[in-house]
């Protein structure tokens, strides 16, 4: 069998522990031979690849990044490419694709598996927002990142009286604020799912002053939005410099919870620290089975799948389905932690 | 609401969080009281408790051990003391006993609970082989543990040519083994459920160096034992200062490879490291809401019953179950691991 | 012996080891009694303390922040209030008092000592910017939560072709910037000591895209400055929301190397998060070494003096001179990083 | 001019560090060029080398092991050898050599040095155990790696009532177990510079217990042996299956510890993972410095010299001083610890 693996989309901790997956099950156990696109789509769009063996794929399991090299897709230039993708397929003699990628890699991939190639998806995103799977690589390293931040932020804050306002990644589902906020016990989390009240916000994090507490910890995720009328906010702007820039939720919610409650608040913004770097030791066990079962997959002749996690099993789920909807973080998940913070 | 919770068995990162999570739950949310018998069941038998409020729970989520202390369970101990736990428990007016243990504490709360006594468990074991839970906290953090000492223990082993044959914990089941034997990419995995046999190993390990590599990593469970005949092998035997020992699986394969390979090995054992300390993330959210269903279970009046995580639920499974078989690695996922190693 | 300590400043890792290293040696082998000012001088001023026994240090040695509380002195306020400071040193009967404290708080110190206080000063600063001492404890911690940060980003930098811009603290001199720039092999490394050509950094970063590689990385103290009429530089503006805020380098940096190079540039401030958590190996250690020569130097009757690191002595120097001049990055140790990058 | 680098003795982290500061330093800076030989002085003798230009070394900063493999030195073969290597210098045109390597490899060096070869030497021990610099990279990765063991141990002790003899690399001086133990809180060092009382270290620990405290932690070097007559103690013995070993220290104070106290008490041997893997920031800067500085040295043709850190200048000392005495625990750094454990 001959395969094709690319990676496409933001950065994730894992990627490389599938690629050197896909590489040591297709070649060692079935004599496949497997090749690499570079930089995502455009790899295949382009005929650009290189050939990965035992050897290319040593030393790569515990870093971060990808070997490959990724873009984000154009899904309409993916469209106007389906056939120059076809005709690459056909000369490079390929009986399988895998692509490993987010909500957008999957929706191209999708796509072109609807248009008749041998796709093969590999869920991939640190938001862990994919309906279908319990779980996606690279989430666990996201979240575990986030915490040891806020592990160390909590002594800070609570030597200065103040409120730390932490932004983390999650532009519409709130799982890792809701998670990393769990594991460190912030006293407030803040997610896209639920426009947040500035009044309550306020109360619930002055009641802890109140209390004789020192200190607070809100961790807001960087989609999360007032309920509105509850707050001014604005979207973009024109900052110092006269450029426009996306505004960010920490910034202004500090702001306001200075004025409100006449205590020192601060925003920190954790930003690309958490999405790069050495896996967790539970998503690189995730991510090299998603890769072995991906192989597997193709040589069954299951295309138009995806790879998913289903409890403690690796189950192969259709493609269409995968990016109906986004996992987001229902009511009961979000009492649940709200109760214990 | 009262409740009492206690601590039983090994040692294991996460039982704090679940402690808190409790209090917070039941104290902050139902307006229980909640009280912690200290040193396992020994406080239940001798009603050794004290108090659990807000402050007595403050900064104890991140850290390891438990600030109830542990004892192990003589389960025949307990059967003779249930009418005197019985006692302490009217005394006490206690409406509801969650104990937090592995699989002896929870044998034990079997029995209580057949007694008569209104349990509802917390399955804990870092060695991940409660049957009735897809995972158990603590786990993960002594996978974490273990895949970043393998992970140092890489490149040494490879400057000077040699095999390190690291063992981990799994007295019954090679969890810990697998997983942090696939995440730092061991190049044998030995566990319990699979004697090995010891020319096939040394055949393995030796391929490598046939193959011009410079060193082999192995991982083996502590439990682990070599196929009838395989090998040479003791369980136990007087050491050199005279003294009844339980005689170490990795000491023995490393004599015995560096006998037949003719290369350099050398033991390392992980041991009392991979169960202390601060929780990983995923071990801390898991405790917390293992913790926060414990109590909620409580107060819909279902005794009996132990928490579980299946996919990303937590569900109530009958105590009786949960006890009956243990979770052994199953031949499909050992195969996972084997082919990508 | 009646020995005072107050810790004072911004947060640093390490202070609860020296107050724990003071109590140990004073109240173990001396049979000293301590007691601890809250917030800084502030306790001192308004007589609020308490006492500091063993039990009171326990578990804090690894652990963040100040138990003691801190918070910015004001000199001023504090020279008004040196009658009153001695009042309560003798109404207290101290013998001792030992400030723990960065630049300001020792100014503050030296400014009690001439006036008759019996002073022993331990410096304190992540930014490892006091002349008489090789290194300050703090520092070791800060340039390794950077450093682990520059890994993780390295890895994202590279996947997507782009130029992070990293702000580390050091408001004054660039030691973070300058060590841990050096220990994730940076690609520049801009430090507020010398002014940075835009163009010169502008060339340095482009030659590593014209030499093919994917991404670079430039490590900015946040007291960097642009030399004179080399770009546009605002220190200060109104933002979004129009508040006065401090203008970051690292915003200001990565829109115009951005503009520059045409290729994506992003910020990443990493804020608190460097002066928080638990502190390195190294940083316990100094720590613990600064509280003990304190206790002894205090025994001695040597007051008006500071702890200090020469090699791997601890020594007592003067506060006068302590005070007198920052130690700032030489341009032979800038030179030694500049040409390893 | 042409360098050739090579690295000999036991792995320490940092070496990696060193080859690719030299490589840079030299290729980029002066226009030289440099080799690699394999396997230490090994390589040189058998004129087994390799080309180390900037791609060779990119990425090796932050991995541990060595790049070019290391091997013991055996002197005497060294003295054999000392034409044929002055021929290969010869015939490879070598204007310099730079082996980094410990004690061993020092004195080889110094032979070599004697014997007119153009030597400038990088100290390497994690024992931080050589008398002419203030620290060797390397030490602080080891004291870290065993603090966060030790930090781990301290709860799950806690919980069970035990004592824990932690064993550390340190054959002939205790610098591994002095700091780690200082920074972890132990409470009891034991070094091999001071023969131990089992008396007195046995009151020591009973004394915690006897106080009400729940565990003790005893760290021990490797090469700590106890007072004459104050314990039997065996230095080898038949181990279980009837090998000749070397026969630990922390398992024979547990045994003893545990006869004598009544308490249970287990060993911990942390072995290899103090060597291997990622090197902390301070070793990677000052790694990168003695790199540095070496081929500045060989470029002022200062011969017969070794690298040192003298506070926080990095100072050339000639390499046969550098060789006379081992740096051992001074008394007054012992004390210090001793009175805050």
């Amino acid at each position: 069998m001959r395969i094709g693996v690319l990676t496409s989309g933001g950065d994730c901790p894992g990627l490389n522990a599938v690629i050197r997956s896909v590489v040591h099950r297709a070649v060692v156990d079935h004599g496949d031979e497997v090749i690499g696109f570079h930089d995502g789509w455009k790899g295949l769009l382009e005929c650009d690849y290189r050939k990965l063996d035992l050897d290319a794929v040593g030393g790569i399991l515990a870093r971060g990044g990808t070997i490959l090299g990724s873009s984000r897709v154009q899904p309409a230039h993916l469209v106007d490419g389906v056939e120059r993708a076809r005709g690459h397929v056909a000369d490079l003699g390929l009986d399988a694709i895998i692509p490993i990628g987010g909500e957008g890699t999957l929706k191209a991939a999708n796509l072109l598996s609807e248009a008749g190639l041998p796709i093969v998806g590999v869920p991939k995103t640190i938001d862990n927002d994919i309906a279908s799977t319990d779980v996606t690589f690279g989430f666990d390293t996201a979240v575990t990142v986030a915490t040891e931040a806020l592990d160390r932020l909590k002594t800070t804050a609570e030597s200065h009286q103040r409120v730390l306002v932490v932004e983390v990644m999650g532009r519409h589902t709130g799982w890792i604020a809701l998670h990393s906020g769990m594991a460190a016990g912030a006293h407030a989390i803040v997610v896209p799912e639920r426009p947040f009240d500035m009044d309550e916000l306020t109360s619930r994090v002055g009641a802890r002053f109140a209390d004789g507490k020192r200190f607070a910890i809100v961790v807001v995720a960087e989609g999360a939005k007032p309920r509105e009328g509850s707050m001014e906010f604005k979207t973009a702007g024109t900052d110092i410099y006269g450029h426009e820039r996306f505004t960010g939720v920490a910034n202004q919610l500090s702001v306001e919870l200075e004025r409100r409650l006449g205590k020192e608040a601060r925003p920190v913004i954790l930003g690309h620290v958490q999405r790069g770097g050495t896996p967790t030791a539970y998503d690189r066990v995730l991510a090299t089975r998603f890769g072995w079962h991906a192989v597997e997959a193709a040589h069954r002749g299951e295309f138009g799948m995806l790879t998913a996690l289903r409890g403690t099993d690796i189950v192969m789920v259709p493609l269409a389905k995968a990016v109906e909807t986004l996992k987001t973080v229902p009511a009961d998940r979000y009492a649940e932690a709200e109760c214990v913070l």
